[in-house]
């Protein structure tokens, strides 16, 4: 298979990564794609270092089988503690989802004041605090984890009085410290984006990082003469650790769109 | 080592088997414990019965390295699911939660009336449905699922207006079914027995199935000439998946005391 043709493979530790997924197909329609979704030890927000970057190794390996010519690591808690590892480990460009967020912050806001919203292990990383610092050491970062956003996106729970009261619990402290944009430093934050805009006010940009993460990978797929601009049928495939079923179901809420082949993997 | 004095097993998704330790350690205080949480790939209650039966099965196969002379199944969501099939692989006396926890409500309940709360798995396996219907079949059962209260409970969000909330979303059908017998499902609940309490008022019993199990534990071990009653200085060892640490710093909540010999094996 030419270069070219070659599928871009994204892991993410469940379903959530599939927002990534929605906006490459607009943005990239040519190009294939190979998911990888670790349903079974889903989520990994919750979890140590060392076993992020473990799992992160494995979801890797799992996906230079289909010989992809890129990895995009969907989910932000890898991003943030496994991708030093990854690019030590191997030679495929591997792409995450904070530089690119931490860029569209550092250029939204106007009086250098940003927030991160992401779960626990993402947060105490503190990667979007160094991403951005090392774009514009002058802009302020106030993060906060929202353990319980992912449940609630899970629920269905996206609007009402619960999800308002969490969502003012959590914003809160961000809101007094005056911040201007707003990273959503994790897949499921996306769907909360109402609640969130409503509880912050409308003079606070919300960034998804999974949308800017696009453009990245097709920069980078451009600068390495990688980009599939040919008028072909591109081919998806979903692969997942736990059952099949429940991931088709939610997931064609993330990815706004039918899934067909999705195939269960016994990866560990 | 005599088969008395053999350490009797216990696993669970993660940390929340402690409480179940706890009442072990309260009543049976000469028996000593190995406990196994598989930290790395908790929460069990969202993953599919497939992948539940799997994790299962490898931690009794981890527990039996140690020689142990009876197995627990502090996890609700395992023992719904995977129950029959360790019972059917393994030779070890295995003892769940559900049948304790389904024997309690259906001796407390005077209306006829069970709730049961727990994890999606658990209340779509209608284990607790299946052992009340055996004991009395008169009994009906209301079940349902809190998937809000495990990251709650993490939280430490134990009381206060959002935890009160959601308790009130996920309990007020369960009131409106009059039931007098609530069985808290699930390892975290019994530390929201207070909000869970005040929502349902003073005239349902919550049964802990945890403590009930403890019961069935004795009873077994008398019944298998297994119960170590002498006054020998028990041991206890803790095995997790993932991290050390931050299942000490959170399990002496859960334990109620202090924690040594924690040790993080790769279970997978």
């Amino acid at each position: 298979m030419s270069a070219v043709r070659k599928p871009i493979g994204v892991f993410d530790s469940g379903i959530g990564g599939l927002t990534l997924v929605k906006a490459l197909v607009e943005e990239l329609p040519s190009e294939s794609v190979v998911y990888f979704g670790d349903t079974a030890r889903v989520p990994y927000g919750t979890k140590s270092k060392s076993t992020i970057v473990r799992f992160s190794l494995e979801n890797v390996e799992f996906l230079l089988r289909f010989d992809v010519k890129c990895i995009v690591v969907a989910c932000n808690t890898s991003s943030s503690w496994a991708l030093p590892t990854l690019r030590k480990y191997f030679k495929v460009p591997i792409i995450g989802v904070i530089r690119p967020g931490a860029m569209a912050a550092t250029r939204r806001t106007r009086n250098k004041r940003v927030g991160v919203i992401g779960t626990r292990a993402t947060v105490e990383s503190r990667a979007y605090e160094t991403a951005i610092a090392r774009i514009d050491p002058a802009v302020t970062v106030s993060s906060q984890s929202c353990p319980l956003f992912v449940p609630l996106v899970e629920s269905g729970w996206l609007n009402g009085s619960v999800c308002r009261m969490i969502t003012e619990q959590y914003l809160d402290p961000l809101k007094q410290q005056g911040i201007d944009a707003l990273i959503l430093g994790c897949t499921h934050y996306p769907l909360l984006a109402s609640t969130i805009g409503q509880v912050m006010g409308e003079g606070v940009a919300l960034i998804d990082s999974a949308k800017e993460t696009v453009a990245e990978v097709r920069g980078m797929l451009m600068g390495e003469d990688l980009l599939c601009d040919q008028h072909v049928k591109p081919r998806y495939q979903f692969f997942v650790t736990d059952e099949a079923d429940h991931f088709t179901q939610l997931g064609e809420q993330f990815l706004g769109r039918s899934i067909r082949s999705v195939e269960r993997v016994n990866h560990r």
